[in-house]
């Protein structure tokens, strides 16, 4: 192994939900490809925990139990989006780690891989479960929406003009409930697979956690996790090689470097997008923030060795 | 913590699907009483880890796909049964996960517990790929079944005069892959859930791990987990207290110790039900005769504890 730089960071890397695909075909090969990307990053002797999204795969998860469980005859429970998300975790985790041992097989990398299905802990007084504002699911008609509220204590808005759909909360995530098991492992030499899809919400409740209905930013979480872990840096892996400035103008101009305030007086100008680019760049503003030690990266799956090496990507640094 | 005769063994328990209701608030509640009689074992001082059987949940998970996936308005794709397995486990191992931690939290035990779903190498040889012989899923029409067989490229079979099912192969567990992963978790004080509904089952080709579609038996990938971790003993949780002969006739009788050899007779004499008790039977005597320094347990979940200390349930040792 290495022995360069990287040999022994410790380090969490981000993968999008988006680049999964929307089949299980389709996502078994997109698999296979990021994790020939990831397994760069392990025979640098980098300690990898690796987090993912599951934007399409818990909405088709969930458009699965909706629209089974509206004919009594299939005997399909309505499914809530807490074990949705749960069953995305198991979904994308069992094929990304077999995508990874295959990798590690084909490039003679001994470690061992897991996924750890992980719960999240948010705050019940979250404004967020105030006013819900993130639409997931289908879009149906009016009476459709209504019935299916009626049916399932889901609860409904118009969205923009295109028709109606279910809205839920989207809580800052506050802790990591499978901190100590994810340390443990990756100490242990494995690199693990956890976080996925942002974790199953719970909120503590008479000294008991009970999953939410809702849905927690996956590069938040991941931010969360590499502040706890005290990871040397966290790589937030996306579409674009480099975060931009006017993004999409004559003056688009791309950012190898930003410190933690630059950052902060960008994303006021609303230079990033919502649901995009922001959370990413929050999430990395926050690890650095928290941990000064530590480094943040974004940048696409190809270039994550060379982000962390500084020739490539959009490295945020606290000063 | 208890420094009785039972501190610092390592038990693997399988808990039956059967025991966890068809509805996710159904199981929410079966789970947290099984966590209960779990969390006894944990204070005895033993190092646990826990599989569990999926048939209900599988099923329903498998039923939501097949339905939604018929009408190409939901954009559902058919999902693989790997792929409803490797979902089962993170709904089931999250919900079980969750129920420990409230479990411990009030009964004052500091243990972490974690959930690693699980891949189970078969043989791609095995003749249970060749004659499908396990039917899942709903009772169609031949019409139907014929044009889910074309559509989907699943085997059917007409169901002895009750309508057409899938059928998939049942082959026999070879291997756990993450056996490493979660014997370093227990060995670390952790709880661990692992190998849920048998695993998902995998073959090796051309130096890879590829899913197949097939249901392995989780009482037999129990054996193969207890025999592999060096457990001190494995329990197999059912409906009953004890094995019985002569189960349901006047001359039923319990029994409170087997040797192999004598289970092995009884199970060539047909006194237990194939795809109920034959399993759990079978697993105990594969499991003492790999390893004869273990036992066996088969009781209910809550005799547990009593079954080890051989008080309760039915024993089965090498010799």
């Amino acid at each position: 192994m290495a022995n360069g730089p990287l040999d022994g960071k410790r380090v969490v890397v981000a993968l999008g939900g988006n680049a999964l695909g929307t089949t299980p075909q389709e996502q078994l090969k997109l698999l296979d490809g990021a994790a020939a990307h990831l397994t760069r990053m392990v025979k640098e002797g980098i300690n990898v925990v690796i987090t993912h999204g599951n934007g399409p795969q818990v909405g088709i998860i969930d458009e699965a139990f909706a629209a089974a469980s509206k004919d009594p005859a299939n005997q399909v429970p309505f499914m809530p989006l807490a074990d949705c998300n749960a069953m995305s975790q198991g979904y994308i985790g069992a094929q990304l780690t077999c995508a990874l041992m295959n990798q590690f097989r084909a490039q003679d990398v001994m470690r061992n891989v897991a996924d750890v299905p992980t719960h999240v802990v948010v705050d019940a007084d979250d404004p967020a479960f105030k006013d819900l504002e993130k639409p997931i699911g289908a879009f149906m008609s009016e009476q459709e929406a209504k019935a299916f509220a009626k049916a399932t204590g889901c609860q409904v808005r118009e969205d923009a003009g295109r028709g109606w759909r279910r809205v839920v909360a989207s809580p800052m995530p506050q802790d990591i409930v499978e901190l100590d098991t994810i340390r443990n492992l990756v100490d242990d030499g494995c690199v693990a697979v956890a976080a996925g899809g942002g974790g199953v919400p719970v909120v503590m409740e008479d000294g008991a956690y009970r999953a939410v209905d809702a849905i927690i930013d996956k590069d938040l979480v991941s931010a969360i996790l590499a502040w706890k872990m005290h990871a040397d840096a966290l790589v937030i892996l996306t579409a674009v090689d480099q975060v931009c400035v006017d993004f999409n103008k004559p003056t688009q101009k791309a950012l190898a470097h930003l410190t933690a305030a630059e950052a902060r007086m960008y994303m006021a100008q609303g230079q990033f997008a919502p649901g995009s680019m922001l959370p990413k760049v929050e999430a990395c503003v926050r690890f650095v923030e928290a941990h000064p030690g530590g480094v943040a990266v974004i940048t696409s799956l190809g270039h994550a060795v060379e982000g962390l090496r500084g020739e490539m990507g959009t490295l945020i640094t606290a000063a």
